[in-house]
């Protein structure tokens, strides 16, 4: 069996900084961290991989299966992957040819914690 | 005693529109809706702006006490209510001289839902 690395970036707890931000004003510095987080997932390809990851089965996917569904090229797809993995929403494994993508569902709940009200 | 008009830009339910994002693949154009309502958050100025607001008493704060704690001019800070606003995220009535901007929780609710794992 080969040996795979699921790799997550760094930036992967970027928006675990914060208390939800009704409770109190948020800091530039926090605030600067939570939208670059939102930015990546405030775009409709990002949203539509995000989902379709998240629905697959183990909620992991194959970037082979994902770019038909989108309807963009490989490159395209590849780009909106790597945000998504950049902002901790993602990791990534090499097998073989292709790289498998893995929610992590702690970031989308870091991010619903900070919006709870 | 002054009338007050509370107006929230039909947009409001923009995000209302969905599943969570992990139930099912999203559609384009639920994607691109729910996207435009997180661009509307995905700004350091704008997440503080909403954070002051939800901070203040009764959810509401003056324009006039929000421009000095942000740090930027008042034209910029009345475009980023505007578009807060627009995304339903806040509600803003004048009285007097001076517009109130209300918190809206069931548009950040909403988006919690479509973000829950």
């Amino acid at each position: 069996m080969a040996t795979t690395l699921h790799v997550t970036d760094i930036t992967a707890s970027a928006v675990a900084c914060c208390a939800p931000l009704v409770k109190e004003p948020m800091t530039q510095v926090d605030a600067e961290k939570v939208a670059t987080t939102l930015k990546a997932l405030a775009d409709p390809a990002r949203l539509r991989l995000l989902s379709i990851v998240a629905a697959s089965q183990d909620q992991e996917a194959c970037v082979c299966d994902l770019i038909e569904p989108i309807g963009l090229s490989q490159p395209t797809v590849s780009h909106h992957l790597r945000v998504l993995t950049q902002a901790g929403f993602l990791s990534r494994s090499k097998r073989g040819t292709w790289a498998y993508y893995r929610l992590q569902p702690d970031a989308l709940a870091a991010v619903t914690t900070l919006l709870s009200i």
